[in-house]
């Protein structure tokens, strides 16, 4: 069926609608990072090409506020560097304790119990997050090889405060791992000051970038726990590589060892590095080293009080412990009566705006609308709150005060450009 | 650490050479595949998008030359899909046969090692391909799940004759895989016809894009046996969700039952869709298409004959089996008395082309050339070999006849051009 007739489907050329992307990611890349896509590709061992990869890592370094060596990226969507770390420091029969508090959460689990190990999950209600002194009691009697916590889950918009891990961890002789994936870039993630072995993320949230590419970074201890386990490919072999004595990874894509031995000067080869995807997360990292962390902090969590403050206004309800939410993404109940399906797909048709739904115990029950990397902004709160009031109001929602939300929100925003 | 002093390393805007990608992959995209990857992001539910992804699906099914609903795209490099396709197929203690014949073959048994399974190899020399019938043997002995096998491998420049893996897998009641990552776009990969089971690919060779996609198709046998180890994340879990029978896959990103349900009208959600990269899958796909499947497959067969053509001329010798020759890929020695690297080295700074070392038992004795995909044309393969033939007289290398390798290769085309 080769050919003698024509293509029988080649589809139109790509023209996507300019939507705003106001749900809890992916949201709109930044447009620098959409260019530096279209650069040239170069060899993955030109010294060009490897000279981007050591850049790379340096600006990771300082995003995920760390000295770490082994920064770099795992290439696949934010996912796949979690169950890089999980499977490259865990081996079956291992215990490990997961801090579930969400649809994330229980990812780790799902991930872990793949890898063998035998989990032990400290649990929150969707909405609510973990004292740190319930992990520290179940450390303290599984005393599980790793911890692992997400650090914001947007399936239930919560944060979870970190500050004590590292320590719990080191008292416990037990390595940390934690998901940032929708976090990095928007709210402080203190690697080092924080005590972290590994942390991930993925570009698709706060660093105004597509899916596709997964920052990592990993202490010296964690490192040393996986190169214990390092195998060299046997098409690459050479007689100065050296493998480790500890059982092998059992995945070849996400073992780190070999991850680690790519991107140090051995270059040791392993997967063709996606290049148009670090240039991407390169980019990334320029725009938010370039912003400033703090300046970058300070926007998203005025966009957060401003985003909450017109909401409420409308007479919508917040979902979760406001103490404990995320500044890049808000969870708001869906009024009763009223078909939150339809609301989103009408901020879509007549707005281009698109809000989030919801997953597992909250399907139905909650929009969320986030705040997040280049689109966390003054006029798109403004718009987006503006939509949202304008479509509750045709489906029917008696909205508290009409004009109330926007006001709100450009109010936040107004004291604080005078403060 | 976080701010009051400026980033300390923003480094300069992307601005990487205007390098000629010659080596065997990954080579230069085509200008509309990066072109495409400059779009604005769409939600990964949006209805645009989820457009754009069963677009892309049809596209790749007349890529690969398949009926087979299960068609679409793993979000990695194409390493990835290779591990998909092995951790998705076996179950720990399965047999798997493998065909090995150069780099990629051992990769495909240090995946399958992984996934626990017990390997046999069917091995020729690098530089030669296997007798079907060898392989038979091997499965009538054997009687494994899986038979697996590399397409062509870039390692040693051969094409493994496929057209009857799929008649003795169903001889013998095992299923097929075949790792095409450096044939799809390039060489005829007749998935129906030879009636293989798993097929996957990258985007970085013969279909003119960047690495980072991962174009895959199974067939329904094939499917069938994955959704037996179907499994549902916890977190999105649902009463009509049905699990598998079968020993649960051990990965979650590569749980191919996972990825199908994501990719099918289902849409449970698992990763977030590398937008940006499926932006490039697709563009790929419609340039291929638009070209046409043997218009194609007929330009690389001719830059291959041009190519050796030019290199036998200068005076150099070929590597490997020229009956199974890839015709994306060409080995040559490096002539005694000449520093491999250096040549390489010149080749890159003197004329910004790129040309291909070689790994394990080849390390240091072979050169590379590619002509893939979108560099695969006439004035990159004069340019090529005007350049080679510049740096190896000046590096000492007594050339056969200074000037008969551009003249020879264009001689070639100019043939063609007249029939």
């Amino acid at each position: 069926m080769t050919d003698n007739k024509k293509p029988p489907l080649p589809f139109d050329e790509l023209d996507p609608p300019q939507r705003l992307l106001m749900g809890p990611g992916p949201i709109n890349a930044h447009p620098r990072v959409l260019r530096a896509m279209a650069s040239p590709l170069l060899g993955q061992f030109d010294p060009e090409f490897t000279t981007y990869m050591n850049e790379t890592m340096a600006l990771y370094r300082a995003v995920f506020q760390t000295e770490n060596r082994w920064t770099f990226l795992v290439d696949g969507t934010a996912r796949s560097a979690i169950e890089a770390a999980l499977v490259s420091l865990l081996e079956p029969g291992d215990r490990i304790v997961i801090g579930n508090f969400g649809r994330f959460g229980l990812l780790l689990t799902e991930i872990a119990e793949r890898c063998g190990a035998e989990v032990t999950t400290v649990d929150a209600e969707w909405g609510e997050v973990l004292p740190q002194d319930a992990i520290e009691e179940a450390v303290a009697k599984i005393r599980p090889r790793v911890v692992a916590l997400v650090h914001g889950d947007t399936s239930t918009t919560m944060a979870q405060p970190l500050d004590r891990l590292g320590e719990i961890c080191r008292k416990y002789d037990a390595l940390s791992y934690v998901d940032a994936t929708a976090t990095l870039g928007g709210i402080a993630v203190k690697t080092d000051e924080w005590g972290l072995d590994i942390v991930t993320s993925g570009l698709q949230k706060c660093m105004g970038g597509p899916s596709g590419s997964a920052p990592i970074t990993i202490s010296d201890r964690a490192a040393e726990r996986i190169f214990a386990r390092r195998h060299i490919e046997k098409g690459i072999a050479s007689p100065d590589a050296q493998s480790g004595n500890a059982p092998f990874i059992r995945s070849n894509y996400f073992d780190l060892a070999m991850l680690m031995d790519y991107w140090s000067e051995k270059r040791l080869n392993h997967h063709t590095e996606a290049t148009s995807m670090l240039y991407a997360a390169r980019e990334c990292a320029r725009v938010v080293l370039q912003e400033g962390l703090d300046a970058r902090f300070a926007r998203h969590a005025l966009a957060s009080d401003a985003m909450v403050a017109g909401l409420t206004a409308m007479g919508l309800t917040l979902f979760g412990d406001a103490a404990h939410k995320m500044t890049n993404v808000t969870g708001i109940y869906i009024p009763q009566g009223i078909d939150g399906e339809r609301v989103r797909a009408r901020m879509r048709t007549d707005f281009e705006i698109e809000i989030g739904s919801s997953f597992g115990p909250l399907h139905g029950k909650i929009w969320r609308i986030g705040t997040m990397g280049y689109n966390c902004r003054k006029h798109n709160v403004a718009l987006t709150l503006a939509a949202h009031e304008a479509v509750l109001k045709g489906e029917g929602f008696k909205i508290a005060a009409p004009g109330a939300a926007v006001e709100a929100a450009l109010a936040v925003y107004h004291e604080k450009e005078k403060a």
